[in-house]
């Protein structure tokens, strides 16, 4: 009985791709949506070629609060900025961010953080700046589980990635942060090959060292900002279609999913409530939670998701558990 | 004895990957090269996920002689064009257009050429110039075969496509032209999926119809100008690996070539030598041989070949067959 009964749990939980999520409209919304798009012979069939789903990263793949973690990347690297230009020491923003003054760090405006931002990650080679950011994930940690950022992505949302992937979905990453920063990680923590990260980027300068050999630089030339409007923008630019699913959790990511939603046929836009201060934060988008400090989620994106049939995902109440490192 | 003949030569056959190329340096070298990256063991081995191969379109992958037929699509839509704006009829270079002088037109200044090109390939939504693009390569027709100009891709090239495919290489096309343009043919005509084409592209802007749905409309603004040192920043751009293999045909390509040929490794840079000028044309870039009106194709791109050890195809010496259509 006992052998049965154990049987038919492994064949139920073989059977369930989503296993970190409780049964509930968002978790229906995922399957119903995968299996309408790849039955054939079902009327939403969607050819495997034009099978696309993007994602948000920061606040809806992995922990974003209480600050993103290439602002802590870029702000980690400006003691070896000014080690390199001892000028720069005297001067704002980087002299507070060498005091070390957390407050004062947190008060910086966003001029201040978009200087240290393109000091930070252009003017140099691009081969120089992903030898940087693979050294830094490996020894950064973040301040609450003292993880490396790398393990802070959500267990729901990979198991959501790797279904679509075995439904002949192409995912891809869409991220206001930075192409470049992304890609040095995508592959080994999401399973999404750097060719399909669309990020903000910007553009590079073909040169040649000493010895004769070509190299890029990077540049603070700006040519995509992967947010709100940018982000269906980007889409068209990197991948040329318009996506069947998209996993967004912010303002900026309004246009990507009323964009994915507005597509013929069946097409699934979900947004990610970050509404459990236990497990993981709570700072919005909805009704009684607070902004959160990295980033603008106002009431109205809620709305937004009701009025336009996007379906809201709850962290608290769909997902089981959040980070794979969970008891 | 006819049947065992038979049935060798079927074998043959089979185990040739291309079987439009004669035997030569150029043939021995893709094989070659195929053999040492994808045999598990070989010093030279690449994993799957870096196998990335890119090739240059006009001229390299289909008949860029007499001209761009991009070029060709952007002066057919100039009567539409003034049709929707009468008052471009008294304009130049419109009026030359217009007026279907072609010795006129073909002494039109750069500057006249990207006038019609910036007023024909934006300005439109994405959905429309889909539209007009799709409907244009079923009716257009080159000036010397009388077919349509999807069927003048060189077939010994069709074959180094499929060939890398079978062996796990990712191919993009890398292409001056526009990105647009390109996607909308590339999967049909190349087997190659619209987000692998890397091309000369324009910003797009997001906005709404009255309807309230939202579209994207083609803009005037560069972000990529997909030529020269412009082909490796847009590889590091939209592939963000450097190819291990490259083909191309003209001074435009002569930095992927170079950027290919750089890495670590196996790698493989190819330059097509328009020398035959019964079966095609004969315009460079080799001694002897004219400029191109198209391009820019001046002996020392042969020399460099020779000189960074990059691998020369003779269309007249190395290829059977050029088009698929030939007897």
């Amino acid at each position: 009985m006992l052998a049965i009964a154990v049987a038919g749990l492994t064949t139920t939980q073989a059977q369930d791709p989503l296993p970190s999520w409780n049964d509930g409209a968002a978790k229906k919304a995922i399957v119903e949506f995968v299996q309408s798009t790849t039955t054939q012979g079902s009327q939403k069939f969607v050819p495997t070629s034009e099978r696309v789903a993007t994602f948000d990263q920061d606040g809806t793949l992995w922990v974003e609060y209480p600050m993103y973690s290439q602002v802590m990347y870029c702000l980690d690297r400006v003691p070896a900025l000014v080690k390199a230009k001892p000028e720069l020491a005297k001067v704002e923003p980087f002299k507070t961010v060498m005091s070390g003054n957390r407050e004062a760090m947190a008060k910086m405006s966003k001029d201040d953080l978009l200087k240290i931002v393109a000091a930070t990650l252009t003017g140099m080679s691009v081969d120089e700046f992903q030898a940087e950011v693979k050294k830094w994930l490996v020894e950064a940690r973040d301040s609450r589980w003292k993880k490396p950022y790398t393990e802070l992505t959500y267990l729901p949302m990979q198991e959501v990635l790797k279904y679509l992937r075995a439904n002949g979905y192409k995912t891809y990453i869409v991220t206001g942060g930075g192409q470049d920063f992304v890609r040095m990680y995508s592959e080994a923590t999401y399973g999404i090959p750097l060719e399909q990260v669309v990020g903000s980027v910007g553009g590079t300068k073909y040169g040649y060292a000493k010895d004769g050999k070509p190299f890029l630089t990077k540049e603070p030339r700006l040519l995509l900002n992967d947010n709100n409007a940018g982000k269906p923008e980007g889409i068209h630019l990197m991948i040329g279609r318009r996506p069947y699913a998209a996993f967004g959790n912010s303002t900026g990511d309004r246009q990507m999913l009323e964009y994915t939603k507005a597509g013929d046929g069946a097409r699934l836009s979900m947004l990610l409530l970050h509404d459990d201060a236990k497990r993981e934060y709570a700072y919005g988008p909805a009704k009684g939670l607070p902004d959160a400090k990295v980033g603008n989620f106002p009431q109205p994106l809620y709305d937004e998701a009701t009025k336009q049939g996007w379906t809201v995902i709850s962290m608290k109440n769909d997902w089981k558990k959040i980070f794979a490192f969970e008891e």
